[in-house]
């Protein structure tokens, strides 16, 4: 097992990573000082609980906790003020107190809104993660957690951190390959924004990440959330070097706003982004390196740096100019100065994303 | 004008308390950090809207701000979750973003609504409170925003604090009666306390403050914030002292919840719940002189001492039971140790509370 500490003084917290965790689920419930006499409510989803909430089931009343499920439906469309309330309902049915927690099982859906039902059930309770993907390392750590709102996405929500967070690699087996290659974009991003040597390891062993060996696969989530994790303590609230962490974001929430949410899953869609800012970066005057090995990293990962032909530029500008707020002509971008390193750039023109974006849907080099 | 500082490290905010304050909102606003190119929700209710909120939106225009206003029915009905979402799309329509605030512009129940809205918008933005009832001074230090749930109070929430609280005393004079009074419940309980002078100077001052002195009134409030203030500092998160602060208050819900919400209103409630906790007092060795003041300070701010005849003491006791959960027939009271001084009583025999509330529906002296 690898443990890695999320400092954030008295709010810091472990996150264990390895195989076959989930069964000691109920030890480290009771050793993070969650009384048996307070009810437990696990969150889950359709697609999760089947394969895998028993088992957490069992561990925790096996320690000789009370515990009660809630499984909402897979997808986005759970993460909704609609299905908050329904949770909230379950959690006061079954009777959970100040000293209760809520279980995430599941991925970034399941993580969200059973984080945001944590911190405002009684104005807070105890959280933990038990993510179930890959892209859920990146919302382990952070404490960003959030419902949508049918104008805006991630729109009601709060900073919350987990008391704790169980990553049972074993879980991942059963994720569909696209999910895998989608979750891995976040992994190789948080090596782009700040740690170059993992960012060339994560492209050395690409086919065994993909492939889900135990070994690499334990020590790519690792560093993952380590790096996210010294960006998140030097910046809890969002006001600085966070920010980093918005590479390749700009334009991928731009290309899910116009493609729809679906079409490309999350991290394909930054994927395509971080494949743009290292084009921008080549426009802003950085070496084409950068953008070959981007590119060399995420095609290795099996994930898309073209942006298919039907995508309109005005309509991806659009997007992004209503996301962001951007006035007067200038945008604010992260770019790469190298693999490892990103400055924020306040001052990019609109006609150089323009052209980033004519240049992602054309084949072949851009030089 | 009065001002107080509630200390909180990072998070400590002015208090300001005063006759025609409104009309420097705008000011206040620029001064504590708000930009002008964001905008500001004022969320007010149906009562206080059509005395107040124009003053206060010209006051924030005036400044250049661009403002928004949300009115909800007055009552506690609107802290519901339906509502809350009403007002989070305001927001988004209005397009608040980071750096706007949200602007609570009524009593407790705008307070809370209107807070919890600030916490959980984008995970948090702006909060401005100004109260417009007594009792709302007990809401404004302590940093608890919520909605309730059909199954229960106040169940969503979270600790948020305001950036700031402008006290404009003259929207107090078209509060009713029944109001004024009940708002001096919580100010007094917060003499009783903590702050035996001042317990006494409410005695004194009864029929000033419930013609609303602006004098008295503005020293009132003032004490009593400060009083409450000082818990919080010491208790941000309601783990020690902070309890005191529930003196009279499991009696007190206990009548509101059997006698329905709104038949007696929140102050009278635990005014009668704080003569019950001083009958305790005497029931177990303190001064009869406990009782007999606390008796004349409720008395003389025109507040209910006595329980009606028609409620039943099996049925408090169950609400009892239902609101804290006590175990194997001891129950935990705040119980006044002097005028101003309570200590926290673990082990109070149910049969004792039985009898304090059989005594609360007698005429007479108890002894
Ligand atoms: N809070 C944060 O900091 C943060 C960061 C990144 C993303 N997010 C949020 O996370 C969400 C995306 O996360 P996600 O990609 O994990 O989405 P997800 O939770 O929807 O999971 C993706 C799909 O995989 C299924 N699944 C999950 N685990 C599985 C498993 N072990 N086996 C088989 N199927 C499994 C799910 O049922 C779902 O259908 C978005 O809502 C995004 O906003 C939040
Ligand atoms: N957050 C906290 O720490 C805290 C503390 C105490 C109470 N509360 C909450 O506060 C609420 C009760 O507060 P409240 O008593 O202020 O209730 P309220 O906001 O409902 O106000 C009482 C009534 O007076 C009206 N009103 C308000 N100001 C007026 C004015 N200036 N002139 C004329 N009418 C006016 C309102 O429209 C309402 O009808 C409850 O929901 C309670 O849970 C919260
Ligand atoms: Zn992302
Ligand atoms: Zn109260």
């Amino acid at each position: 097992m690898r443990s890695i500490t999320v400092e954030l003084g008295e709010r810091s917290y472990p996150i264990h990573i390895g195989s076959g965790l989930l069964r000691d689920i109920g030890r480290h419930c009771v050793k993070a000082g969650f009384p048996l006499r307070s009810p437990l409510l696990i969150v889950s989803d359709s697609e999760v609980a089947p394969r895998y909430l028993p088992m957490v089931e069992a561990a925790l009343r096996g320690e000789g906790y009370v515990v009660v499920s809630h499984v909402i439906p897979a997808g986005e469309a759970s993460k909704s003020l609609a299905v908050y309330e329904e949770v909230i309902t379950t959690a006061i049915q079954a009777g959970l107190d100040r000293s209760s927690a809520v279980l995430a099982l599941g991925g970034g859906v399941v993580g969200d809104l059973a984080g945001f039902v944590a911190a405002s059930y009684m104005r807070g309770i105890g959280f933990i993660q038990i993510p179930t993907t890959i892209l859920a390392h990146d919302s382990s750590v952070g404490g960003k957690v959030a419902v949508n709102h049918p104008l805006a996405k991630n729109m009601i929500g709060a900073f919350y951190q987990p008391s704790l967070v169980l990553y049972d690699l074993d879980t991942l087996s059963t994720l569909p390959p696209r999910q895998i290659s989608s979750g891995l974009a976040e992994v190789v991003k948080h090596g782009l924004i700040l740690d170059r040597d993992f960012a060339y390891w994560c492209l050395e062993h690409a086919s065994e990440l993909l492939s889900l060996n135990t070994e690499a696969l334990g020590y790519a989530l690792e560093r993952g959330c380590a790096i996210k994790a010294r960006v998140v303590s030097n910046d809890e609230r969002e006001h600085g070097q966070r920010a980093f962490l918005n590479l390749g974001h700009t334009i991928g929430h731009a290309i899910e706003a116009v493609g729809g949410y679906g079409v490309f899953l999350h991290g394909e869609a930054i994927a395509i982004g971080m494949a743009g800012s290292a084009l921008l970066a080549a426009k802003l005057g950085r070496e084409r390196v950068i953008y070959e090995d981007t590119i060399a990293m995420l095609s290795a990962l099996s994930l898309p740096v073209r942006l298919p032909a039907e995508y309109s530029v005005d309509e991806l500008m659009e997007a992004m100019m209503h996301d962001k707020k951007f006035k007067e002509g200038k945008m604010t971008f992260i770019v790469p100065d190298s693999i490892g390193a990103v400055s924020i750039v306040n001052d990019v023109q609109q006609s150089a994303v323009r052209e980033v974006l004519a240049q992602l849907k054309k084949e072949g080099s851009p030089w």
